[in-house]
This record gives C-alpha cells, structure tokens and sequence, in this order.
C-alpha cells in the first residue's frame, strides 16, 4: 500500500492510559483508508502533567470514581476486552522504553500490542522485567538485546526527548494524534481525526484567531 | 407523553463551557425515545474545580489553545452554529441565577436556549444585566419579577446548594447527566448515556470493584 505524500499519523501514547489502550485498539483501522502510515510515539505521561502543572484523572479521588466506569463503558461499546493492571498508577518506563528499541515496524506493533494487552487486556501487568520479557519473546524478539538497549542513554534519551517535543508542540494528555501539524487528543476526538484525514474538515480560522486573543474577563484564584 | 417511571435526567450545566451548549441542544432529543423528563440544572463550574483542586481546560494554556479548536470540529459535525461570547471566561452567575427563579418548564427551557445561544451562537454574551433582560423578554418573562428573584437569597442559595450537592455526588466537570444515581460527563459520553437509558448497559461489576481498591505502585510529587 503507497503511504499518502502527506505526513504520517504520529500516535502519542503511554501505557498508563486505558484511554490509550482504546485508541491503539482502533489507529490503525481509522487510518488505512486514507494511506496514512501510523508511527506509534510512547512518551511519559506524567511527564505532561508536571510540565503543564494538571492532575491526572486517577489523581483526582471524583474523576479516579469516575474514570475507570467511562472506560468500561467505551471498551464494551467497542467490543475491546477490558480488564486493568494489578497495580495503577505504576511505573512504565521500561515498557515504554523496550518499545523505542530497533526493531522492525511490523514486530513493533506487535510489541505494541502485547505490552497494552498485559496492561489493560490480560491484567498480568507490565512493571516486571520478567513479563516483559516474556512478551518479547512472543513476538520473536531477543530478550536480552531489548532489554539492553532498553537500558542504554540512548533509548532513554529518546524517550525524554519524545516527550519534551510533545510538550513543545501543545500535547498535554494521551493518547494524542498528531498530524499535518494537527493535534486531536482523546480516542473520543477520532470522529474528527477521520474527518480531518478525509479532507471534509472546513474551520472558521477568523473565529480561531479571535479565541486565540480572547480576554477574560473573570478570573478565579487558583488552588 | 408519559414521563417514564424511571428517574428525571438531569443535566448539570454552565453556561460558561461550550461542550454545555453542545450538550444542552442534544440531550432533549437524547433522553425523548426514553420517555425522561429533562431537568435542568445550573452550578457554578468554577465551584466544582474548587473543590476538586483541578484546573479548568482555559486555565491551561496547552488545553486553552487546544479546546476551542475541539469545540469547533465537534460542532461543525454536529451542524451547530458556534460562535464566542466578548470575553471569556466571565462571571456566569446572574445568567444561572435567572436560570433557576420560578417559571414554567417550557419558559426555562427557552430561557436557557436563549442564554446559551447568546454566549455560545451569537456572541453577545450574557454578562451585561441588559443582556439578560432583553433575553427574558424575548422568552415572554417580566424582566424586574426574574431580576429581582434572580438576586434573592433564595435563589443564591439554591445555585450555591445545586453545585454542593453535585460536588456531594461527584460531579466534577460539566456537562454532566445525573441519572439512575449514575453520572456522565461531557457531551462526548451522550452514546454511553443513550446505551445506558436504553437498559443495554451490562456492566463487570467485579472490575468495577477491584478498581475501587486497586493499589498504586508508582505516585509522582504533585504540583
């Protein structure tokens, strides 16, 4: 299949996310029709909550009730298996770091696939170095070459530089799609991402700039 | 029609949120083929985020330059004209005190479509007191009978007691439904809500438990 001329749909993500978990699960379809080559990005989440100073959803106690019943709710709705991790929030780097190592796309989205189906598919998790390697291996990767350069300054460099280039171009939760210089944040925005790819997106930039100037005139004092 | 023996569905709104405007022209054509009554009712949004700690999307600047891009796309699809009110935010609480002063349901439904069209489909906005009046008019109100409920103790009191009892109940954004004893938030949760009326819903109630207790294993240092 020729990749379409324009720009390759950069899919921004960490596995600390159900909602990623759903988007991931559905990238790929919404993106064939339209040729567009789908490069997963896994960036660190938490790493956008410190630099735009916001909570996470599970960091606060009503949205963390909430959260979880909204996700159930979509996953059924999709007929995506759902089931949760055996501890959250919990540490993804070494996940989200195996899945920057080389290795071919195909074997990657594979990965992919394996590490978000052990987080929120399966529920064995993926904070053990063990059951990582264990999902390597099911994709026919060399554990201990993975797991190196998993470990190495290079792997790790590109994982903080994934994520400050996300913060730099506006990104400030997962998943996030971006595009032609678009962002559409939230599996719920792929209505409008499918829209915007088949070109049927016409926005009034004279009411965008006019919001992009807006001036408030109430302000609270924040907590 | 007869009002289904099930709970009146009530959407907790702000007159300050564009995804309420969205909300509010979809959710009588929603809850109808259910037979549910709507029942309006106003909060103050920046109470929610007060007692939740959070921040709301424009106190952001990432989530500000985002949202009203997603607002427009969303509105664009759903064929609903959208505008901007002058300034942005703005002090809502005489256009949701006016809301809640005595009058027949049709009347307030017309009221909150004319308050809601001029902050979010004209633009005029709703902060000026003459604004509201000529509002008030429009819809067949006597403008000093609202006026002077709308700044009565009462009906101060009613607004400040409607956003406790949805802090209470775990409200922490708008719009959200309260129905059954089940929230939804955002407009963007209607298919969910729509499922769920039409008795589809079936939820792994087990998951829903071991949620509520499951454990962290990583936590960051708050901002």
């Amino acid at each position: 299949m020729a990749v379409n001329d324009k720009g390759i749909l950069r899919f921004l993500f960490d596995y600390v996310s159900p909602y990623a978990y759903l988007g991931w699960l559905q990238i790929h379809a919404l993106a064939a029709p339209f040729q567009r080559k789908v490069q997963p990005v896994p960036i660190l989440f938490s790493g956008l909550l410190q630099a735009n100073g916001t909570l996470g959803p599970v960091e606060v106690p009503a949205k963390r009730a909430y959260v979880f019943k909204d996700v159930l709710r979509r996953a059924n709705m999709l007929n995506i298996p759902l089931s949760m991790p055996p501890t959250h929030p919990f540490n993804p780097l070494l996940a989200l770091r195996v899945s920057l190592a080389p290795m071919e796309d195909s074997i990657r989205r594979k990965l992919i696939d394996g590490l978000f189906t052990a987080t929120w598919g399966s529920g064995k998790g993926i904070t053990e170095p063990e059951t990582i390697a264990a999902i390597l291996e099911t994709v026919g990767l060399d554990r201990k070459t993975i797991l190196t350069a998993a470990n190495s300054v290079e792997i790790k460099d590109l994982l903080r530089q994934n994520t400050e280039e996300a913060i730099a171009q506006g990104v400030f939760g997962v998943p996030t799609v971006h595009v032609d210089g678009e962002l559409f944040w939230g599996q719920d925005s792929f209505p409008s991402l499918a829209r915007f790819l088949a070109g049927n997106e016409h926005l009034d930039t004279e009411l965008l700039a006019r919001w992009a100037t807006l001036q408030a005139s109430a302000t609270r004092s924040k907590p």
